[in-house]
């Protein structure tokens, strides 16, 4: 057994692909800035009464939980941030109007996770708190489009769906939550049969609506189908209704609909989103309302949002290649010393070999040196 | 009990704040790079065997443990990264030459410790592997130095210290593990009716060594007196050889030496150095030489760094101001969405207000505001 090996599903992200990270990230947070969304960094540890809120029960089974050696007390290693988010906005910042925030940070699970696959995914995200109306959702749809042209990807394309229409056929028939739960999962596979089988006990139009919403995906059309297929009750046409509003305000993006389709049902209130993007085979952005998750904190303010995983994106991107260095020798000439200086403050990388240093251009990744010529120290090529 | 309570010693970071380490972080990578430094991300979570290392085991009680649900094997969250960039250059690396590695990441501490009392510092720092001579530590302390000045700090003053001379004075008297456990906290409070009667066991050369080297404190001269009051033993001199070079090379910046202060002496092995800044009670940055790191990793590479708290550093600093934002009206005119878009571009700050929307400017920091005058949209002061 070698002490050095780490564990499944956790990595180090070596240099060439760190430097990539490093100045996506940075991509990411200016763009977020520019959009006046506010930069917060929650802790990496909360009481698990904090992080894992009842509105995020799903948490807990991710969630890598510690004892708090000051007063004994169970705490979590964040497996979200967007539960963190939520209770500054209601707590720490507290104001009465709109509140953006964003942040990007690390969350740990206790099992492989999301696009990456991975136990430690980078979480970059942004979330507006306090407004209830469909055109925050769709500033959110906006932000989540330009983050990904940020991040310097094409293709793509958005899938909505809408938690409501779900949950209203749920209410009207008093399906009981152990069915509930039974039915969501079948419809999550689109398994026409198994929602059939489990529906047997309900009524005809619920059951026939819920085999609908499997059928009920691709473009715009399908809200169409919907109005006509699915029961007229007043949450599903309002649930329309806002798909509509986002189908039109979302001209010019390539978006569809899949109305079986509830990621994260248990946690969100109103239209959930996934984006993705040429190259990728899963979701790389998931969000939407989710105006529930304040409540535990005292604070149930509107919220809409989207979170993305950038070690994830990076890990499906070409190999990168390391940024180019300088290779200056060992001298103490003042003049290379200036010499040294004025480049590095213009951003250029520079390495002065130490005495004795025996390292090797290639392993410096230096494609260019610095060289005496005329008395003057020159940049050239190795 | 309020659910929303963070746990004592773990703080969120808000906007203004968080605006500055994150400013501060990119200045700090940004300096490590031109200089040659390769950016790493280890992970938050290894095995414990990888995480304490034997050089570290000081570590382990600092160090959250929890299990590996796939494996049922102990894993620690990082309480240090450097342990982290030994592994990374022993193993993942592997280069025959200088390696130089830099890292900024949040690290967790069972207990609060260091400049800001906090159990979650962010540790940035670099690292050189695999050069032995004084010349990597000199550049190291140089780029201490500069990373402080890139802080925006001033008085900034260096004490450098070396385990060398304690060691010899251990060896030659062959004092017991625990006789030099007890010693060493005394000479760390500089404790001298302590040292006489711990080192009443030992000859009277030693004995007085010992309590000389807790006057032995100040300029450069320390080091001469040094040479007269210390034992001839060969790696005394070879100690004070390498302090006095620093001395030499670090010619116009301020210096002091302290040859009794042995911080992370388990740890280090050779010159140890604590930074300190106007302001600033605590060490702001300590590092030193620890060629031993490498050793459980199978490659005991000679190894010199520093690392520091950008959060410890950020909270002592004034209060930082929130960026300012333009306010933008809600309204879909074209030439309104133009020049929200280039503003925008140019790195300014727009909110465009939501429909129903009711924040206030102050709330929202916003001190500038879209008008339309003469049929064109111009900022304006609030």
């Amino acid at each position: 057994m070698h002490n050095w090996l780490l564990p499944e599903y956790i990595e180090d992200v070596l240099p060439a692909e760190a430097a990539r990270v490093e100045s996506l990230r940075r991509k990411l947070l200016d763009l977020f800035a520019v959009h006046g969304y506010r930069y917060v960094i929650p802790p990496m540890l909360e009481y698990t009464e904090s992080l894992i809120t009842g509105a995020a029960s799903d948490l807990d089974l991710a969630t890598f939980k510690v004892v708090d050696q000051l007063t004994g007390r169970l705490m979590g290693v964040r497996a979200d941030i967007t539960p963190q988010t939520a209770r500054i906005d209601a707590h720490m910042l507290n104001q009465q109007g709109v509140t953006r925030l964003c942040y990007a940070g690390t969350v740990l699970r206790t099992k492989p996770d999301g696009l990456a696959h991975t136990r430690e995914p980078l979480q970059v995200g942004a979330e507006i708190y306090g407004h209830a109306g469909i055109e925050s959702d769709i500033e959110v749809y906006g932000l989540a489009v330009k983050a990904l042209l940020a991040l310097g990807l094409s293709g793509i394309h958005l899938d909505f769906s809408h938690v409501g229409i779900f949950e209203s056929l749920v209410q009207s028939a008093k399906i009981e939550a152990a069915l509930e739960n039974e039915i969501y999962t079948a419809l999550q596979s689109k398994d026409k049969v198994l929602v059939a089988t489990l529906g047997a006990s309900l009524d005809a139009v619920t059951r026939q609506a819920l085999l609908d919403l499997t059928d009920l995906y691709g473009d715009a059309k399908v809200l169409e189908k919907a109005r006509q297929v699915l029961p007229k009750q007043q949450a599903i046409q309002t649930a329309l209704n806002d798909l509509q509003m986002i189908a039109s305000a979302l001209d010019g993006v390539d978006i569809g609909f899949d109305l079986s389709e509830l990621r994260g049902y248990h946690y969100h209130s109103g239209v959930v989103f996934a984006a993705y993007a040429q190259g990728y085979t899963g979701p790389l952005v998931l969000g939407g309302r989710y105006d529930e998750v304040g409540k535990a904190f005292g604070r149930a303010r509107p919220a809409t949002g989207f979170s993305l995983d950038l070690r994830g994106v990076v890990q499906a991107l070409q190999p990168a290649l390391m940024p180019s260095v300088i290779l200056a020798p060992a001298s103490g000439d003042v003049r290379l010393l200036d010499k040294i200086n004025t480049l590095r403050s213009r951003g250029d990388a520079v390495i002065q070999l130490l005495p004795g240093e025996e390292s090797s251009a290639a392993e410096l990744s230096c494609d260019r040196q610095l060289v005496l010529k005329n008395d003057s120290w020159q940049v050239e090529k190795i």
